[in-house]
């Protein structure tokens, strides 16, 4: 059997093989800890030092301030509970978008059984968070806010700089931002951001074309952060644990490979997404974000009445793999946490499918998905009618 | 240049060909998040489910049982820190012997910062945790415990299942152990174990030829645990990120492949760590630990009068790839605070070096190992000699 198309990218990307070229040696002769004072535990380390220089690159930041850890979850929460924690039993006000990722939300909800208040900045119908949030929450001065740049499930894009800019004016506060649905689709500057009030990053290996395990927080060094995982002092002392050496160095080569190739695949990636969504709102989708500046590979949709999970299954059938929502919840029943937020319809959040392109995404395949998903519709229709039918009879 | 001869396991180990044959479908192209709801998420899944019930065959538990993690400095964390938390505010006593890895040391540590009292448990010169200590410990009635199966600088076993009886017929409290380097050496049986009073082991896949990004707490059901990294649910709730699928399919295979070669790779270790500390006795080096039973593979001596560092860095230099101490705290300075504990005088623990053999190992190695040694050790003298010479002069 063929490999189905895989329309996933925000929820992992295949490892790219030059990327993975560069891990092999890791996995296989250079397999030392990189504490280690032999020659060994050396390579190892100067390979976990030329990924640092190549991630800190990808992302416009300074060597020193990548913080490499196993994934995008462990990022967020060593955000917002490392940062929370070195307020000691303060506690304070962290201030985060109501359409943040799983790991921020409960990582903050977990704060929220300690000494802090959460506020949940809210977002319009387009999915941006509002200007009008933001400058409510200011008046409570938050200690943390976390404010993504690119939202996984819509792909729209929020003001992060404006904001933190608004923070740093108004009673400061530690300004961190996931942007790991942003490596290797847009430009990343976190000397930019940084400089606007920004001062912590998620990036995550596994959503550009690098390995799952591998991640980093960048974070500005005065960022006074205790570490989630305390140990053999890695990391400079934030991050404990043997480094995953393959990993981290499939990071470092997978952010190489992002920075060379981001303007013609950004560009490629636009123009295979605009007709992706000329044809899915000729079959009658209602596209969420849609009036918002968005990720160039993401598309997020409905088709009122039809839900959500059936027409994946029927696409999955069909040979074309995409999402019902972000991966990493979709065991859970309810409708998107970020269209509620939103003000989408119940029933309409329902019926949301994700397509999320990639490098190896083309024309012929977004055709053949959308004939796949114009027979599946047609199917379903003629099955829902035969049942009010047979339900009338 | 010929690879050096690697005598440094317990720092980590080769991957083995068969974990990389195993692990490189999931690195090409089974590249699904295992939380998708399609094909590529089905089979990330499934393999998951393979090497969850590998891991719990390995380690004598079930696979409702083990909680994945990205290493054995997290899963430590997780036991202290999660355990912990699930108190709430009430606080209480951790005891856990002195011995302990950094990442459980220190993970302490951070709990003192809040409602939590610490007990350290003394060991006695061989290495040993003292049933003394633990019977001091038991008139406070800890909430947690957590004593290692076996030491990694020392390899001295302890007697984990007989302290975890006491603690358990005398005010109870969760009973952690870190298994990280019996896993692959000695048997393992969780279930026994358990019964026995202990309620988590912590594994770690790279210490037994699997890859660095795998580990596993294994846990009974029964402990209440808040997660380190809380989000989107994997792990029963209790770990959360986007799984290292290809990690711990090798993990899976590496605790398939512990299993099968156990009894002969353990009789073959300890022939060779025999045959390596009677040459390491004839040139003069005292053992630590030699009084106690001991991991078959791990030897930890010093020469009088020689730095542990320098005799390493001149090994290094003739190929051969050794610890002077756990590869973690290698940059510190400071004697090893396993020795300290032993009562090992500080210039003799400053001379500290650690030989851990693995299934690469071979009596050829182990005898030009020695020559080196023995060479190393009468350039040393000679230069000693010569600068007590000069200084006379």
């Amino acid at each position: 059997m063929p490999f189905p198309v895989y329309l996933d990218h925000n929820a992992t990307t295949p490892l790219d093989t030059r990327v993975l070229e560069a891990m092999l040696p890791y996995l296989e002769t250079q397999y030392g800890n990189a504490s280690s004072r032999h020659e060994y535990g050396r390579e190892a380390r100067r390979a976990m030092d030329v990924a640092r220089q190549q991630v800190a690159a990808a992302a416009g930041a300074h060597p020193a301030e990548i913080i490499f850890v196993s994934g995008g979850s462990e990022a967020n929460n060593l955000f917002m509970k490392g940062a929370a924690a070195a307020f000691g039993r303060e506690g304070g006000t962290v201030a985060f978008s109501a359409i943040e990722h799983p790991c921020a939300l409960n990582a903050a909800r977990q704060l929220a059984r300690q000494d802090w208040r959460l506020i949940e900045l809210p977002v319009d119908a387009a999915g941006r968070v509002t200007r009008a949030g933001v400058a409510e929450a200011l008046a409570q001065k938050p200690r943390l806010w976390s404010v993504m740049l690119a939202n996984n499930e819509t792909g729209v894009l929020q003001e992060v700089a404006a904001f933190a800019a608004s923070a740093q004016e108004q009673g400061g506060g530690w300004f961190h931002s996931d942007a790991a649905q942003v490596l290797g689709k847009l430009p990343l500057d976190f000397r930019a951001l940084n400089q606007a009030g920004v001062h912590a990053l998620t990036l995550s290996a596994h959503k550009a074309y690098g390995p799952k395990g591998a991640a980093a927080l960048v974070a500005d060094r005065r960022l006074d952060i205790i570490p989630l995982i305390a140990g053999g002092g890695q990391e400079g002392g934030l991050r404990a644990g043997t480094e995953n050496v393959a990993a981290i160095v499939g990071f470092g080569a997978a952010c190489e490979l992002a920075a060379s190739r981001l303007d013609s695949l950004s560009v490629r990636l636009r123009r295979l997404q605009t007709r992706l969504e000329a044809g899915l709102v000729l079959l009658g989708a209602t596209l969420f974000g849609a009036d918002a500046p968005r990720l160039p590979n993401t598309s997020y949709f409905s088709f009122a009445g039809v839900e959500g999970e059936t027409l994946l299954t029927r696409l999955d059938r069909a040979g074309f793999a995409v999402a019902s929502g972000a991966a990493c919840s979709s065991a859970n029943p309810n409708p998107s946490h970020v269209l509620m937020a939103m003000g989408v319809p119940e029933d309409l959040a329902r019926g949301a499918l994700r397509v999320s392109l990639g490098v190896g995404t083309n024309d012929e395949q977004i055709d053949a998905f959308l004939l796949a998903a114009k027979v599946a519709l047609t199917d379903l229709k003629n099955l829902t009618a035969l049942q009010d039918r047979s339900r009338r009879a």
